[in-house]
């Protein structure tokens, strides 16, 4: 006889009710060719004995394998593996292989992806000390404010409502805390219709490039760029054309040149803290960029992921609060100022573009998560958002403060670096030694620097990093710089 | 003297400081070519009278526009709009026209959609009595117990290392609780790098186009189809070809001839419960899909968005738990079993089909919510979720029948159908008059039927809707089929 028991193992303590488990692993045994079409099974009574469950269990597993067509039971003859059922090339398997198989390969080709670089899709280990690439300290996020707030709508009344399928564009009322925070913070007039929540801007990235690029598209980007930028745009079938930026922001006079002589569809800027350089682009370029884009009839994406983190002046309004003819997309996001993990960003844009939008957004992934979406439109009307952004601007201004102080003393001349006008990162340039060796030698004493290859992957070897400032309190800023000051020659 | 008073509104209740309301609204009319360069402005004890504010406000909006360069203090002569702005093409607003200005257009050109037929972008105005597509009933969803679980894992210390940016396939918790779950319900044995968490199975359906797909490669689907599935393989770039569908699912012959003539690169499809027919797909036709995928090396994406919901005999295993060479993409999703927006499903794969997909989920949104997914997690180790299912699962099944009776009684003759075997929806024609007129005489009735054009925009006119019974208690059924049956003759 066949090793019933074996085959058909019995987990009296899963969630799966015991015939459900037994009926089951008949099915897969059936389908892997171990028990084979016409093979005579033992009788209810003797496969109770073999499994040790009752033979009320095994009854029920039995009818379960009738209903779905698996055996036949010929009364007085006995229960048998059903005929009808064409088996594919049977191999017979021990139970352990059945247990770990399943095939590690496709056997359909998979097109490579068109980037340049391929991106992480593991997290890192976690590390204590570690110098990231300018994310927010996630210790002061206002979670349990957010928590509680979420709790809160899952009970109202009205929530049903918004559980079902609902709009692409998000809901009603997180569109209507927006239009008032970006006109309040940003001088930023819009109607909801101007509005598209997002995942993130990262999302906000995918669904612009996805919305206007097709395949051999013209975009202008600096160099060095967001990376992740670059890599949304390369996929989506973009020719990328790079311009250089310096204290100002972007060069726009070769933005000028590259008009002239090819049709530009986008330019994708960061004017409020440059990513990853941290410079501001000055008013005048602002302008001259905006009427750029009138006359060349291009689209800009104004990436402002960390607006309210500004410490020199007040933040600078957004071009977009200044662009009359339809060219900004405006994008923005939660994550900087919450948590990353909370994935809540927004486009601003023309209605005919979020139009289009909204359509591309629905085919990805429908829509948002409303319970989420009207918790932040909560805590956005009660002033919850407001408050912890004006707590954290006045913590991350001291941290910015005395980590470019600590660079400036325990590291004089062995780094080169301005003091950033916000944001939560130090474009650093290390002029003595390769950064993978720093990275190398400091991870030995303790301090993880996991994207020190971020910037070096182009023509240019920048062996510059941005070093997020914001995550680390001051005792952590001061233990890490010690680290890099024995690391860097 | 400029209408100050009027240009620069203050709102003293509002959150943002009122200096920065007044530096804000400063910048903007200097922008809008309202405030010229060279212009002379009031003093700033003049400014406090008009404004109605404290002369320190004053002096801290004229602080901050003088950082940021918008105006020159000259002393002894005055405050002075800066000589150095560039105004493109002031035009003068008045106030009014400001507060609403915002292009409503782009000046680039957006690219039409490649899809077929264009999709809803807004959510349907809230009805209290409607037939949906087969929607799961929100009010029974256990939402104050993940509201509740969000709240715990929100105080958990261990969750900060979850905050920051992860993984794009998901949280290392929810990846172990899937592998458990996807081998006691659905017999499929897999490692957590088979699996990559999405936001619903319309994210798995994109990206498994986006990874797989280029301009012109050949899909097959059957007809009718999930009309959400056809419009994302079109905007990919694919070209459709169209397959029958019986009573026992989708016509395999024809996707051998299919096979033979073209390079097919993908085949979707629903065996389950076939959608929008409901059917099941039989063994046979299983196994052979599975040999022809095998042999002419193409994907399969098993959409298996209701796996749970099957009432004449347990949940047929899917084809993936048998599928040796590496060939089926298999879908799944919680939105069904919890609330539609509750974005939370996976795809399970090879892992080297993992491996990019999630590269492209790094650039569409570059993760999910860490917070959700540990507190599903937490809800699928402790049982919840499964007893979730199993309570549902009962009232669904009651639903389905008394739905099914109701039709077979009240509108006999004049509708034709089949009781689905699972699922929550019934594939329904209305032979004796076009659904337009059934749905615009019913909304005058009080029943919406938002779906009546879903499956009437192809070549062929099905006549014929998914009615979903599921989202409706008995009574409301009742009265539903009552109005119906008052508008079909």
């Amino acid at each position: 006889m066949l090793p019933y028991s074996k085959l058909i193992p019995v987990n009296k303590k899963a969630d799966t009710a015991v015939y459900l488990q037994i009926s089951n692993a008949f099915i897969k045994n059936i389908r892997r060719g171990i028990l084979k079409s016409g093979l005579k099974l033992p009788s209810s009574r003797v496969l109770a004995t073999l499994l040790h469950v009752n033979r009320n269990t095994i009854n029920a597993a039995l009818d379960e394998l009738q209903a779905q067509g698996w055996i036949d039971i010929q009364p007085r003859k006995g229960i048998f593996v059903a005929q009808n059922l064409p088996v594919v090339k049977p191999t017979i398997l021990s139970a352990d292989q059945i247990q770990s198989r399943y095939a590690s390969s496709t056997n359909y080709n998979i097109h490579p992806l068109k980037v340049s670089t391929p991106l992480a899709t593991m997290a890192p280990p976690y590390f204590k000390l570690y110098i990231d690439d300018g994310f927010p300290d996630t210790r002061l996020a206002p979670l349990d404010l957010l928590a509680r707030e979420i709790r809160r709508q899952a009970h109202l009344p009205a929530m049903r409502k918004y559980l079902t399928y609902g709009a692409p564009v998000g809901t009603g009322p997180l569109l209507e805390a927006l239009v008032n925070v970006l006109s309040e913070t940003r001088g930023l007039n819009v109607q909801p219709n101007n509005i598209l929540i997002t995942n993130g801007a990262q999302m906000g990235i995918y669904l612009v490039a996805r919305t206007l690029l097709q395949e051999g598209d013209q975009v202008i980007v600096t160099e060095p760029n967001y990376f992740s930028a670059n890599l949304t745009f390369q996929q989506a079938g973009a020719m990328l054309n790079r311009v250089p930026v310096d204290e100002n922001g972007m060069d726009i006079d070769a933005v000028e040149m590259i008009c002239k002589k090819k049709k530009i569809r986008l330019l994708y800027a960061v004017p409020h803290h440059h990513h990853p350089t941290t410079v501001t682009l000055s008013p005048e370029r602002r302008m001259r960029l905006l009427e750029l884009a009138a006359k060349y009839k291009f689209a800009i994406i104004e990436d402002d992921y960390d607006y309210e983190f500004h410490y020199t002046s007040n933040p600078i309004l957004p071009m977009a609060s200044l662009d009359n003819h339809g060219n900004v997309i405006y994008i923005g996001t939660l994550n900087k100022s919450l948590a990353p993990t909370i994935r809540v960003g927004f486009i601003v844009a023309p209605s005919n573009f979020i139009e289009i939008a909204a359509q591309m957004r629905r085919m990805i992934d429908f829509q948002g998560n409303a319970l989420l979406e009207n918790a932040l439109a909560e805590l956005y009307k009660n002033g919850t958002i407001m408050r912890h952004i004006n707590k954290v601007q006045k913590i991350y201004h001291e941290r910015r403060d005395h980590f470019c102080e600590l660079l400036s003393t325990k590291l004089a001349g062995r780094v080169e670096f301005h003091v950033p006008n916000g944001g939560m990162s130090v474009w650093t340039h290390f002029p003595t030694r390769p950064l993978e060796k720093i990275a190398e030698h400091a991870m030995q004493m303790g301090l993880r620097i996991p994207n020190y290859r971020t910037y070096n992957t182009g023509k240019v070897d920048y062996n510059s990093i941005r070093m997020g400032f914001a995550s680390l309190s001051l005792a952590e800023q001061d233990k890490a710089v010690d680290i890099l000051a024995a690391c860097v020659p």
